[in-house]
């Protein structure tokens, strides 16, 4: 087999087999086939697109480009979780400690990552004392124990989609749906679990601008899932603004406990809840997912969720007092409010803009190398439909360093737009793929 | 301005600008884009096409890449010709004296090339103490006195196209209309030449397969020379079969001087003539393509085409001898008749197979350190259309050592195809292609 032949063959639109594509990823990940055919192929692939089968095979190559995690010894049916990217989504946090008072086993592995915040991992860290080096037997006692465990993700799962996504990155050929949908679902898969939710962001901060293209997305991931007999469903949620109020990583923790407190802003507490309960209905915790809402709701009302989520702290070392009182957790000297420059209804939330506002301060980092300021972040006061009078509050920052405050400011106010008509607050959840149906709200 | 930019924009089907094609270009060349984001723009183009600015704009990027010979000391019109490239093509040989008898400057720079044979160097080469060593100015000096002149081409002509050549053919994006016409049109117009006359050959033995594609490649061409006021037409001629009847250096020589002599093979007489007759009208050595066939046929019959090949040879330190016996070219010591299976009509002759053939006997170079046997070769004794009984000779193989004969033997009879109903004979001929005009035949 030949490199030269694939490309051609995939240039002139034809499907490839299971083997050609097995030869590629196997060849790209072990350095035999160079970067300048690999590009040369993903040209082809993003203009000539790939069928349902092929990015099946795609994403069960790169899968297997690595190693993969056997949960076999976990009891239960594991189920994990997947955003395709937001601003402000703190909903692992909350999912968490949620879906394992339902009795269902949350086996999660995260990672640190680059962006507007840091990872799931440095957000728990904002908690003293929590740490993340589990052994593979602590990591599934736990899991058997408290049906809830986080790990840190080896650096060898789909390491076919690490290299392939460097390349993509510089060679303009990272927004296809199956490259993404391959790219998601590979990792996902090597992780383990045996159901998945997905949680497809749709809008201008999105990597989907519209509903269509979110439809799309979800359909390849859902087909990928089923396809590698791992349950798979997708929610499709709005994007057009940032999730909650909170974007920073102690801010997000306070957040998420307000949230598991069912003291949360509304529009995250309604997606922990779509989320968890359909995560709980894929775990058999519940036979429908309405049932799977009922316990689901119960459980935060009752306080059940937040006590889950002190034992998951507590089990990795972390500082319980933290979520009692959340003064504990690290916080700014320099807070900065923003004020409305005029009158009228918030139009728009720039979610991009916003992350970047926060990312300044400290927040996440830009490159892999920075070091995160765990108390820096941005809470919002007014969002999409808030009616505003000239020197409101609309958002809050918090720095430890004066320097980059007035380019954060700038940008926060450069991603509001206002409007003196009414505006209606946004729909957040837009609709659903499971199996071959699509749903639309 | 950024490549990844300019690939998107290709890949998402909008025209580059003048000033993009150029960066890349020369980002290229100088090696601060790399391979992988090249071959990403590569396929891009390939699957979205360039227009005719676009093309223009990349051959005169590409032939700015290096050195452009500057012809102005020369007095006339300096016309060059270039074959896209074919399996016995001795015209270069023939074509050059033939025009310069009829008054119009030959400034030739040739190469040596890999393939099925040597180059019209090692051709030239093959005549005893021929050398194509001149200084520029004796070069000059010699087609100005001898209206001829043969020089070895600089490494410097188009480097671009040097890497992009070597780029495209692992990737898979070679065929490509502008692609292969900005190729062929830049080394030719940094040869510095003021017309052009384009050979295309088409068929299975060459690039093109059919008359579209020829006609395509060839109107391509055109607009680009012409784009750049350098007066350009292209003669589209079948490459079903060898042209005239000899494959390898000396014995092309032969042939050259058989045609020179007017008793040559009647399609590679037809063919120079044809090409003789436009190069001699653009160079202005007559008012009409008619009146130049008119010269061309008489300096071909009353000697003077011959009589400029050995005032060139001589002029070059070859031995002029050798054109009068050509028993003092270099010849071969194993003669090997191959015979008729069946009995019928020669059908199809597959030209690529038959220069396959000859290059194992050591006619061609297959990699660039390969030495020449100028003496090997094939002489074909049947062509298409032909009668043949069983045990006629068909081809006789030329070679001076042993162990790659039965090889050689097996390419020729798998090239050849048979058939017991009468076969008319090919037309050479089939289409000319000047300004926004396409004739064919």
């Amino acid at each position: 087999m030949r490199m030269y032949d694939i490309i051609a063959k995939k240039r002139d639109g034809i499907e490839l087999t299971t083997e050609e594509i097995q030869f590629f990823i196997s060849g790209y990940t072990d350095g035999s086939i160079p970067d300048y055919q690999a590009s040369a192929l993903l040209m082809a692939i993003f203009l000539q697109k790939m069928n349902t089968r092929e990015t099946v095979d795609l994403t069960y190559a790169m899968m297997n480009s690595g190693d993969t995690i056997d949960l076999s010894n976990i009891n239960g049916i594991k189920v994990d979780k997947h955003s395709t990217g937001g601003v402000g989504d703190t909903t692992t946090l909350i999912l968490g400690p949620l879906v394992a008072s339902c009795g269902v086993p949350v086996a999660k592995m995260s990672g640190r990552g680059l962006g507007h915040t840091g990872g799931t991992l440095d957000k728990l860290e904002s908690i003293d004392g929590f740490h993340i080096e589990l052994t593979t037997e602590e990591f599934i006692e736990n899991v058997n124990t408290h049906k809830i465990a986080v790990v840190g993700q080896t650096s060898n799962i789909a390491p076919a989609d690490k290299k392939l996504y460097a390349l993509r990155d510089v060679t303009a050929t990272v927004d296809n749906i199956s490259l993404i949908a391959a790219s998601v679902m590979s990792k996902k898969l090597a992780a383990g679990s045996d159901a998945i939710v997905l949680d497809v962001k749709c809008g201008s901060g999105a990597f989907v601008k519209d509903i269509n293209g979110a439809v799309e997305l979800s359909t390849a991931m859902v087909n990928i899932g089923n396809g590698m007999k791992r349950n798979t469903i997708a929610i499709i949620t709005d994007m057009e603004q940032p999730l909650g109020y909170a974007v920073g990583n102690a801010l997000e923790v306070k957040e998420a406990i307000d949230t598991l407190n069912n003291i949360g802003p509304k529009d995250l507490t309604d997606l922990v809840v779509t989320l968890a309960s359909n995560m709980v209905y894929l775990g058999e915790g519940a036979s429908s997912v309405e049932e799977a809402k009922k316990l689901v709701l119960e459980n935060l009302s009752n306080g059940k969720a937040l006590t889950k989520f002190k034992e998951f702290i507590e089990c990795q070392g972390g500082n319980v007092e933290v979520i009692d009182d959340i003064s504990k957790l690290p916080d700014a000297k320099i807070i900065v409010q923003i004020k409305s420059p005029e009158d009228g209804y918030v139009k728009s939330i720039k979610s991009d803009d916003i992350g970047i506002a926060a990312m300044v301060l400290g927040a996440g980092r830009e490159t892999k190398d920075d070091i995160l300021d765990l108390g820096a972040g941005i809470m919002l006061k007014k969002k999409v439909g808030d009616k505003v009078t000239k020197g409101d509050v609309i958002a809050v920052l918090y720095a430890n360093k004066e320097e980059k405050i007035e380019d954060s400011k700038r940008r926060l106010l450069n991603a509001y737009t206002f409007t003196s008509e009414f505006v209606e607050s946004r729909k957040l959840i837009l609709g659903l793929v499971k199996d071959d149906k699509v749903e639309l709200f």
